[in-house]
């Protein structure tokens, strides 16, 4: 069955990769499953045939047959669940990389969050000046616990899994704030992350789309 | 093999049943396994020992037997996939509760965990009056999208799931600002969540260790 995954039109992020349907595209290439893409603009994420498919209006989606599913974190995981190569086959091991998966997105993303909510919807507000070092002293906190518990291991409980690929991500959100250069040894899980050829193959694919017009 | 839960010494919420503990109360109350609770104080989440069983030194945490976990999302989720009565058997369906965990917290939760952090952290900052409209408005956008797709229906998706048990917690932390009581068809669904005997047995366990002292 053709799995058919949706992504913006065009990204707010001008193909840096910080759209979540890399997260997706990424997890579908670590596990060898082609992939189509449908596009959807801005407007027709707030209408009703995509509000169908996503309650919350966002991308990305995803649909194999009869199968629709929506929010980033729980098609990475379907995906790692029915095909192999992203979580380990041990019953415990496989417990604790699912953790991780939670781990990055209830207790490390929402200070990320947050942090870009000041940046962007914020920005423009009198505090947020002042406002900005308490958001990101946060994320500096989850940060030091994270830095603490990788300490010099490559991934975050033994072989890469769905975990890595999702805290990866997240972490791939701060890179332009600097906060990530502060803390080497998760700026080195990153940039591990972002070696993986099917990363550069996810990132390459979302890329293409967000490509300025040539001349 | 006994199940161990982490819980705090003594909760913020001073047994409102806002701390995290009560999700996995209430998991294993709806899948009728027996539970033990070990309380650990503010301090001791912080220390080395606690550290080693949760990298970010919060509750809850669960152990069974040589295995270890911590995030309540992936608690929840590894009660659920171990024991009947929190996950639909058809695939589809199952895949489609799935994902109504992580759309509780990852995109429900963070803009309440937002507000949470202007009322508490920053309730003395000088901006904060003139901010929490805005973030409450972020808070109310997601419930009208929620609002929308519950409809009339009792519960997000069939009956009663893993992620109904998740949404409704993660919805009770908006009780006290007042929010929740604008969208009726989610202040009954909270409801309808509360009156069930698991939430019950659940959320008296958590309260009868934050009671006040005697006298």
């Amino acid at each position: 069955m053709t799995i058919t995954i949706t992504a913006f039109e065009r990204s707010p992020d001008g193909g840096q990769g910080l759209a979540r349907d890399t997260r997706v595209r990424w997890a579908l290439e670590e596990v060898g499953q082609p992939y189509e893409v449908r596009l959807v603009s801005f407007r027709a994420m707030k209408e009703p045939a995509h509000l169908a498919l996503h309650p919350f209006g966002q991308i990305p989606t995803y649909e194999e047959g009869d199968l629709a599913l929506f929010e980033t974190g729980a098609i990475v995981f379907h995906i790692a669940e029915r095909y192999a190569g992203l979580l380990p086959k041990d019953a415990n091991a496989r417990a604790r990389a699912i953790t991780w998966i939670f781990a990055a997105l209830n207790t490390v993303e929402p200070p990320i969050l947050e942090l870009s909510t000041a940046r962007i919807l914020e920005s423009d507000k009198p505090w947020t000046k002042e406002r900005l070092p308490l958001v990101e002293d946060r994320v500096r906190n989850r940060l030091h616990q994270l830095s603490d518990r990788l300490g010099d291991a490559d991934w975050l409980d033994g072989g890469f899994s769905a975990g890595d690929l999702i805290m990866v991500s997240v972490l791939l959100r701060l890179r332009s704030s600097g906060i990530l250069n502060e803390f080497p040894n998760l700026s080195d899980y990153v940039a591990r992350g972002e070696a993986r050829p099917a990363y550069k193959r996810a990132f390459a694919a979302q890329a293409a789309i967000n490509k300025p017009p040539a001349g």
